[in-house]
């Protein structure tokens, strides 16, 4: 059947690339996470993976809040920064010239750089096995107000980025081609259905 | 500080477009999510948000086990119409022709049309309101040959889709430019701070 199995068990496309939050010991930290997703609508949910020695997670803990933020890719050098050096060894705020700002929860710090920032309150910590699976709460999100179009939030101003696991290696990707709009072109299969 | 307050909270990019696969009284149904994401790395998990209601999720407590499929973006018409119809009403893998293939777990129907196919054993099922969190472990990923170069998964062959949500509505994008490699220009940041 022309499939063969793959050693990565964790290949999955397309993977987000965010800004994870926490204050740390009452200072704003942040760790890249390619490792989350949306967990649930009512209440609105998200999940993140960390690794159980993360600095990070330790401010999650310490707070049981944290933030998710969506950087565009004019941030991708700090975004990859923030996944190659630890809050234990560098003010990685600091280094990256984050403007970070505080919303409802007060202790979950936000990135006015990225253009789409959700403040989470934690709900579980799951462990599974090599990481800690935090599963929050959304409690606000926010936008910055040049990523709107028509009051809407507008993909083609934020610039999101994809981390993708590749056979040339791990690389950044922006959002392509538009290829169908949702909830429309599958119309032309429920046509075909009654043939 | 230039930033809104938006209505829908689950504002995240990019989100994916995975054909979530289970047994239904023993027989194959998939369902679309873009609420999905990697849980963790040893062992391998991931979860998926879905509604309680959902038939996907009678399947998949039947047998505990479910698979994950990456279409590419030839398969955009029937990943659409598989999250617009449901398993009660409608064989979907007859409607969208697709081949139904089983792995070690036997009772989770993969589709060797996607490039990519994840079999997962549920390990959880979380109730965080409208959604259940199905949280599984992933036993085996499967690759199409020829998305391979190298003998490695090759994004570029893989043509993943990501589902957006944005001013204009939802729509289903393609991966763009590479925008960077990962674990090399954020160097350039730690370069700068022993300026």
């Amino acid at each position: 059947m022309g499939k063969v199995t793959v050693e990565n068990k964790t290949l999955v496309y397309p993977m987000p690339a965010f800004l994870i939050g926490a204050n740390v010991d009452d200072k704003p930290n942040f760790m890249t996470a390619a490792w989350s997703g949306i967990a649930g609508g009512t209440p609105p949910m998200i999940t993140v993976a960390i690794r159980h020695t993360r600095y990070t997670l330790k401010g999650i803990k310490q707070n049981m809040t944290f933030s998710v933020n969506v950087p565009s890719v004019d941030l991708v050098r700090e975004t990859d920064y923030c996944g190659m050096e630890s809050g234990t060894k560098t003010d990685k705020v600091e280094v990256c010239q984050f403007k970070v700002f505080y919303g409802k929860l007060e202790t979950a710090p936000l990135i006015e750089q990225c253009p789409v920032n959700l403040e989470c309150k934690v709900l579980h910590i799951l462990d599974v096995g090599s990481h800690a699976l935090v599963v929050g709460m959304i409690e606000e999100t926010y936008v910055s107000e040049d990523c709107l179009t028509d009051g809407k939030p507008d993909v083609d101003k934020v610039k999101p980025i994809s981390y993708v696991v590749t056979q040339s290696g791990r690389r950044y990707q922006a959002l392509g081609e538009v290829v169908a709009d949702a909830y429309s072109i599958g119309r032309e299969l429920t046509g075909a259905k009654s043939d």
